[in-house]
This record gives structure tokens, sequence and C-alpha cells, in this order.
């Protein structure tokens, strides 16, 4: 365990924080930590009625180009994480899940962000879409369930919190 | 795809930088996207003669605990991928692996982090330590390999990379 000394804001912004901690590490050297500060999520495998995975698909600036993933996003103050994971569906693929079961979770980046995901696998699925402004460019890109393995094996998805998501779900459920 | 119009360095610290983008998002609206710019790293599976897997077990300042993880850092300017895994694993296991191969790679939070990960498998592993100043404090926990899955499963490993790495290694290799 490190002991903080002080802790500084360096910025708020819209998405995310940033902190820097000064701490004393468990030999007892004093150096600092960069922190990412960012709000505790939901991810969710939503599997349809003919046996497909809703995955979306995204342009991300950080990196430069879309991406293929499972729909995620951040749990609003005072929102409970299942009731995220219907929000965040019904805006990124126009569903609301009947049935919303957890299955754990994980830090996305623990090495520098505090994010927490927690995962869901969601079913019975009705259309019910929910506009939001920050969704309107996510395009659903549905994926027979026994296609996902080939997909993660060629490199079509390379997001971590889809590959840990999708692959506990198919074989650690 | 967005455009963007501009770009400003927020910070530059030790493992991390924050720039802010102003883009052009695909939908005409103009707004700006928050990005934690980080170092590509190497994740890696080791296994040893035993069928063990060697994690390893370390405070995060970010999470506020210790958390289970396979071995992993950046990887330093010019340096090859395979070369970075043979340090990292000295470094943070005292083993030298004399056999590295790759297994993809995934993205470890795009929606606002450049960090990419690429991931491999290592064997036929040597005792060879390396000292570095910043992996004094790592915890070895070899793993057998049919325990992995409980591990996860039980919420013991909870970093998105591990899930991902293990799971990809177990199951799809």
């Amino acid at each position: 365990m490190e002991k903080t000394l002080s802790t500084r804001m360096i910025f708020e912004g819209r998405a995310i924080k940033l902190r820097i901690d000064t701490v004393i590490t468990e030999d007892k050297r004093q150096t600092t930590r960069e922190v990412v500060e960012h709000t505790p999520c939901i991810a969710v495998v939503p599997i349809d009625a003919d046996n497909n995975i809703l995955l979306v698909k995204q342009f991300r600036q950080a990196i430069g180009k879309e991406l293929l993933e499972i729909p995620a996003g951040g749990i609003e103050p005072g929102e409970d994480p299942a009731a995220a994971v219907a929000r965040e569906l019904r805006e990124e693929t126009g569903f609301l899940p009947k049935n919303i079961k957890p299955l754990g979770g994980f830090y996305a980046a623990p090495g520098y962000a505090t994010e927490y995901l927690y995962l869901f696998i969601a079913s019975d699925l009705i259309p019910m879409p929910l506009v939001a402004e920050d969704t309107a460019e996510i395009k659903v890109v549905p994926v027979a369930k026994d296609r996902i393995p080939g997909l993660i094996a060629q490199g079509d998805i390379q997001d971590s919190k889809s590959i840990a998501g999708l692959l506990r779900y198919l074989y650690l459920e």
C-alpha cells in the first residue's frame, strides 16, 4: 500500500479529470502518480432472439479510427448500474432489455485510470429507442454469437472491455 | 470519421500526456475530445514448466488497492515489442522467456486513451532477474493454469487486460 502525501487537481474536463498524487511507495521512495479520474461505467453483452450479439461501431478520436465494441457508457450520478444498462442500450442500439444479469466487472486501465466497468448480459430486447446527442453516430452491428470467437482471433475486435466481456460471457457464464 | 480542427496540450507528465482536440463530429457538431496519450505497451501471459501462469500483484494508486494482473509495461522508444516482453518479464518476475509468441492486442480504454497493448504468450522461462526501480514492489503469484477461469469468475482478477489476455490464451489460442 502506498501512502498519499498530497494531491493536486490538474484538469477537470467533460469526460475525465486529471490529478497528481505525491506518494511514498512501499519501499519508502517518494514519487508521483498521475491519475485519470473517470466515472464508473457499465458494459453490456446484448443478445437478441436470434442469438445475435449487438455490437456497436463508432469513431474513437483517441485512436483515430472506428472500433467494434460492446455497448458501454458512464453511470450517471445516483443512477443504478442496471438502470444505466437499460438507458445506454436504448441510446446506442434502440432496444430496451427486459432481462439484465450482472456478470462481474473490471478496471479499464488501473495503471493510471480510476474507471471501473460493471459487466452485464442483456436479453429479451424490445424496440424502444432513446435519443441522446452523443450516441447519434453509433452504428449497430448484430453478429451471430458463434462468429464472435473468430472476430476476436482475427483482430476485428480490438477493445479490451469488449474482448474481456465477450469471452467472459461465452466461456465463463 | 471526425475532423480535428485544433489540438491543445494540457499536461505532459511522466506516464501520460493530456490533450484536448476540438473536432467536428460525423453529424456536423463542434465539440471537444479529451485524450490521454500513453505509450504503447506489451502484456504477457507467462507459462512455466509446471503449467503455472505467473501473475503479478501490485498496489495501484488510481484505484487505491492491490490488483492481480498479467505482467505488462510500456515499450521504450525504438524498442521492439518482443524485446519489451523479455525486459518486462525479467523486471517483474525474474524470468527470461526463451519462447515468445504474439497473440494479437487491444486498446485499453479507447474512449479517452491512446494506449494499445500487444499481447504475447511467453514460455521456456529461465531465471535471469533484471532490477528496475519501479517494479521492486511487485509480487509474483504463480497460479495453476486450470485455476485461472475460477479466479476470473469469482472476481479475483479484475483487470481488463488480464481478463482479455488470459481468456484469449485459454480459449482462442
